[in-house]
């Protein structure tokens, strides 16, 4: 048995998630949680349990009814994933509470797994415009989480880790190339195929394929023939 | 069509989320919205169905993964329902994080159905010392919900209403008989028997009965033959 705390990781597959996990299992025994929730993307599971591998660490999948995170164009086939680039405002990609919906589950298994450390990817700098991955949002569910528990009441701090909230994409790259994520595993587009090759027009793709460019490291993304 | 709002409401098919929808109902149209979690008391479910029917409240049963949500006395028929009477502490029936992961859900179902209303039933007066039922809670939540979603940033208020908070076991039957509430429809039993027959002897049944009792109203549960 390993003396090391136990952290709960979320981990998508995707690039960010990776390089988090990459962190997390520097100091604890990493359980990483994933999410299937109808989401087009679905080869990003697959990715996720190659990379919960490398890193020895848990993997539990979790599966979210169906009736729940509709409504954007990541989870309905018939609301297109936008090409064109970033726009202002709140995309149509983004996915009702659904970090909420992602960081409760993780809260439910860090108590029944003991640990009072939860690892979320998320990002202020180059990200899609999402309200849910603001640091006053990670703030607050920090305070509510500590509310909310039998560990809260008992003193047991429970924190939520944001490591790369602050960190340009190509930061995030660097640091996981020195922790040894391999990326080519990672899947981040919105629309990647059953193969996991990236459509290199959403705006993941635009933001992932510009870090790779900053960080001076070759994009090691498989792209679909188009 | 109802010019009215809509709320959600969370609604176990017990007692207390009986009443609250009976409550929400008369400023509300009402999205009811059920969980099944692997819990002892499934009939509850049926209970919940039959309510929102009674009060023309649409109704939307959500399944939660099965490995979420272990590791209490209300999920896992290994650990025993105390039947005893009530405890100083956190009794073995708390579900980990489980208002959290309800109140999740309940966010993303009201951004979908374009509501900033959601209901629940938690009461801080006469529970069983669960964590995630007290008003400092409940603003957490409220407050975090703000900060997570497109309607929060583009201005528009969400609310956790939690209308029986601060009410007693009896004042909260009084409120309900008054609204039209059918008590015989629920079921609060911990572990009721597939027909919704209540054991008499969990603590929530212990909080029902004298509840009843300190209304003055008859009693209209049925009970196990034990």
């Amino acid at each position: 048995m390993s003396s090391r705390e136990k952290a709960v990781v979320l981990l998508s597959g995707g690039l960010d998630s990776a390089t988090v996990l990459a962190i997390a299992s520097q100091d604890f025994d990493c359980h990483a949680i994933s999410f299937h929730y109808r989401q087009r993307h679905i080869s990003e599971l697959k990715a996720a349990a190659q990379l919960a591998r490398s890193f020895n660490a848990q993997h539990q999948s979790i599966t979210l009814d169906d009736g729940v995170m509709s409504g954007s164009a990541l989870t309905d086939s018939r609301i297109a994933v936008p090409e064109t680039g970033l726009e202002a405002g709140i995309p149509v990609t983004y996915v009702p509470a659904r970090n909420t919906v992602f960081l409760a589950h993780a809260l439910a298994v860090a108590e029944v797994q003991v640990s009072s450390d939860i690892f979320i990817g998320v990002n202020a700098v180059d990200y899609s415009g999402y309200p849910d991955c603001r640091p006053e949002y990670i703030a607050a569910f920090e305070r509510m989480a500590n509310l909310a528990t039998k560990a809260g009441v008992e003193g047991q701090d429970l924190h939520v880790h944001a490591p790369l909230i602050q960190m340009s994409k190509s930061e995030i790259i660097a640091t996981g190339i020195q922790l040894g994520v391999d990326y080519a595993m990672t899947v981040s587009c919105y629309q990647a195929d059953d193969q996991g090759r990236a459509c290199g027009l959403c705006d993941s793709c635009r933001l992932r394929r510009a870090g790779f460019e900053a960080a001076g490291v070759a994009d090691p993304t498989r792209y679909q023939a188009r």
